[in-house]
């Protein structure tokens, strides 16, 4: 995994309030959408070439189609067991790449709780997600390329 | 529990700043509220004829003074256990129902820590939260209805 | 521990998107280098003669320079465990002390997560955070005072 921005942008730089909250409205309707089970919502945040990789995958996922019937078939999976998953981002850090922001890197914390019916919620994950946005001609944001590392599991390379 | 806004809005759909930062931080006075143990401020983020549901309640909860008098009681029975209790939302998801944002639907988590003196903090419960905000004509955010669906108890309905 | 802003803030006072979503921001970047094993980035994330206070610790620890040499400590104690952290602000409420918005408080809550590799994710503690934040004519925000209350622990008073 490329360490995209470390060590983190100056402290002292400047925030577009805008691009920020756009930015995290965009998160938010993703992460729900992926807990709803709709992959294909989910799948429609990542460009069509848009790359999904982790340090629990052998290799990282490619194309939007892939990432859809990928996440469709954990969907099944997570559906059959009855477990309820929330993914919560937090400390949500941007660095446009350009002066327009049409291509923006991030850097955040996402968390996956699970919760069985009738049992306490637990922590499933604590993840670090490093993301490269870009903003399409409809002024939405897609992901074309993520970089998940779960602090539980060592670095694929 | 009807489900305000799934499929979640269009991903690409366009966030104002100032709309969505008002919100994040009204919930996080209204959830520091709750923490701190002061009922009445935290009624005051409801209209008049606000509605509280979860189906933690075998009914709804309505009316403002019923809603102080209920967190009073749940308040009281806290304290007396000293645990110490905080309600943390993410994910919001905003949605306005009109031009100008006088009405808006929300969708987020809100996770609940537990934390007994000498004790390491552990989940209460992860829910997912539907509100419908009304914005006043003092600027301030009321909920005018609630709708709390707690990850590890079945619907009510 | 003073309470910084205890009741909270009237609940329909407005806020400014720029100022929220900057100060958002800094704490995002400041958690990161934190947890990135950054003590200098995170020092400077006080000024220099910054105050960082909680009540796990016997007596606060004042200057840039000593909490970059404490934070350092921390961080060497910290990876000999091999053990990651990850600190995680919610519920930021922002209170202006001036009309310019130099000086800010801030009350938040700071969960933070901890990791053994192999092992799953558990909650270190849950904090509440308040503190003084001041406006460098560089623009970037820096803490002048950071008062942590852990709600394992009893206040140190």
């Amino acid at each position: 995994m490329t360490d995209l921005f470390n060590p983190v942008a100056p402290l002292g730089s400047s925030t577009d309030a805008q691009l920020y909250t756009s930015i995290q409205h965009f998160y938010a309707r993703h992460m729900q959408a992926v807990d709803d089970g709709d992959a294909r919502t989910w799948a429609l945040g990542f460009t069509e070439d848009g790359v999904f990789d982790s340090n629990v995958l052998p290799a990282p996922v490619s194309g939007r189609e892939t990432i859809e019937s990928a996440t469709r078939a954990a969907e099944e999976a997570r559906s059959s067991t009855g477990v309820t998953r929330r993914h919560v981002m937090t400390m949500l850090a941007v660095e446009p790449e350009d002066e327009a922001a049409t291509v923006v890197r991030t850097r955040s914390y996402v968390a996956v709780f699970s919760t069985l019916p009738g049992q306490p919620t637990g922590i499933y994950c604590m993840t670090s997600c490093q993301d490269v946005l870009v903003r399409g001609t409809d002024g939405g944001w897609r992901i074309r390329s993520r970089h998940v590392l779960r602090d539980d599991l060592p670095p694929r390379d």
